[in-house]
């Protein structure tokens, strides 16, 4: 047996945020050099990059030579311009593919497929105008839930519908931008299962983790999750289900909800996901090194967990409360190197390491 | 209580193989930056740090712009020219401090400092030519060993001397340098204890490991290892009591022989050594980010283990077992990044993870 790509060659990142950073950390460790491309100045990825591309995702030029001094792209994000992948799919090869992107970009794409699996998702609703509002709230009630469609993420593009009369508004907070309603599901709890697809076809999991989120950001992850034997085996199927159904290359996040009657897909991401951060401290192979693993053609971990462990973000003047936890045993925090800390930003986690 | 060295200032790490790569990697979780000063081309930590300079160590301006570029100095191999210390001293802190380097630079220093803190330590003696050695011989007897008390790694500059009529050639192989004659010692393993003392003098240290070294270099450390709870003690105590003689600021590794009558120190490393490198996968805050915390004088991890590891180097032509260990469960591979294989190198280590 060998290894697809060569030790020492450079993979491009797209995206120089904590989650390109970990990427190119878990990259390093197997041997491989990274090449951060990222609109923005300084960012957390280079610190810990070979290489550096400060530019904007239309300077083609830029995307160019990134293109060409990278053996194979992946990304830290899922809303990357298309034309900037049109461009550089014919330079490398771009794991995870264009059909991942495609069905994740788009909140009513992404659950019209997964019902098309067979999988159960909220109940909901196209919305293009006032009209197709109304008519979906007399079919899906209140509460519910207005998304645009595309580039939501942490809770922002949402607008709570309690009663019949907050519908004005709520498409006004849209801007014009397509929707999507979702009914309110009546879960106990939401977890996610942290999956990962190689070149091979071949599919490893993480335990499912169990995820509280307040402001619509996740604040801490729960492994073990509370499962039973049988639930915890769906979660992992309908992952991998998931995965193969979009020929998928890399490591990706589905959220669930616990119900009574079954787990629910909340939502999918074609990437590493926040709420795997635990596998940091939990497990031999963590899902930033799997993701590395499953793009270059490496042998997936088995995603075996040897330490129970609570992952807690770090979200703005949480940052405050870093000495504390510098003392606190158990805790190995992880932090992002951004220059500066403003309310709701991500600026590190702590994985507080249990022995299993 | 604050962190003493804000959180995006810069370390400065002299010396650019695999241990300052991971001290770089270990320095970022904790939001600082690292600046590599390294004379060879392509150094391993380079490729994960956020800046690098390739210079010779008696390169005075290169070494005056690193010096004023960062704010805080340490490194990760102990035979620095003390030149290049002294221009060093003026423009940043540097830990840990001088008093380490020399100690542990000079094995007759070291000894000697060793026995005159009351600890044990195998027979020794001064050789300055063949008369001192064969009155050193007469006294320590056969077999020993011949060693330069200067620049020695991995078994290198040392010569056996199995019998008195291999004197002649064991000092011609010192090629003049001053040297030193070392009894054997009659131990059933070796163990080694990592061990860190902080900025505020607080010490901690890690489980000690147990390690096996073939052709003298180190091959395997297994945590836990063999030693009786007194033992354990003994090992610790005496690791702190080197680190507080010292005034160290930093972490340190002490190499010890267990033998019947008690355990012997063989040698004292003044930086992150091989035999810790199973914390990576062990430890909430591994070796790499307690020597980051000693120096920039955050609160010490407490080395609490959550996992049995063995560590295991991968050593010239083992890379091509790569394939294999990443299909192997409960492995964490961590790769160095080394351009080249070369018999006898070290190209990375895998840590074999267990539940505790």
């Amino acid at each position: 047996m060998t290894l697809s790509l060569p030790l020492g060659s450079t993979i491009g990142i797209i995206g120089g945020g904590q989650l390109g950073r970990m990427l190119s950390v878990a990259a390093s460790r197997l041997g491989f050099q990274c090449h951060i491309f990222e609109p923005g100045a300084e960012p957390p990825a280079g610190q810990v990059a070979q290489r550096v591309t400060t530019a904007a995702y239309d300077d083609e030029s830029a995307l160019r030579a990134f293109g060409n001094a990278v053996d194979l792209i992946t990304y830290e994000f899922e809303n990357i311009p298309t034309a900037a992948l049109d461009l550089l799919q014919d330079l490398a090869p771009i794991h995870p593919g264009r059909e991942a992107l495609r069905v994740s970009q788009d909140r009513l794409t992404e659950k019209t497929f997964l019902q098309q699996l067979g999988l159960k998702t909220a109940p909901f609703a196209d919305i293009t105008d006032a009209a197709s509002l109304e008519m979906a709230l007399a079919e899906i009630g209140t509460p519910s839930i207005l998304k645009t469609r595309r580039f939501g993420y942490d809770g922002k593009g949402q607008a709570r519908i309690t009663a019949p009369e907050d519908a004005a508004q709520a498409l006004a907070d849209m801007q014009g931008a397509p929707s999507i309603l979702e009914g309110f599901v009546d879960f106990s709890h939401e977890v996610s299962v942290i999956a990962a697809r190689g070149l091979d076809g071949a599919v490893a999991a993480f335990d499912p983790g169990e995820n509280v989120h307040s402001d619509g950001i996740l604040r801490t992850t729960t492994v073990p999750a509370r499962l039973s034997a049988s639930q915890r085996t769906d979660a992992v199927l309908i992952a991998a289900q998931v995965a193969n159904a979009l020929n998928y290359v890399g490591v990706l996040g589905v959220e669930l909800f616990v119900t009574p009657g079954g787990l629910i897909v909340n939502e999918i991401a074609p990437r590493v996901h926040n709420s795997g951060h635990w596998t940091q401290n939990g497990c031999a192979v963590d899902q930033f090194e799997q993701h590395i693993r499953a793009i270059t053609g490496w042998p997936l971990g088995d995603g075996q967990r040897h330490a129970d462990v609570v992952m807690e973000n770090l979200i703005g003047d949480d940052m405050e409360r870093v000495p504390d936890l510098a003392k606190t045993p158990d805790c190995a925090l992880h932090l992002y190197g951004k220059a500066e800390t403003k309310p709701g930003r991500k600026m590190g986690h702590v994985n507080h390491v249990k022995r299993a």
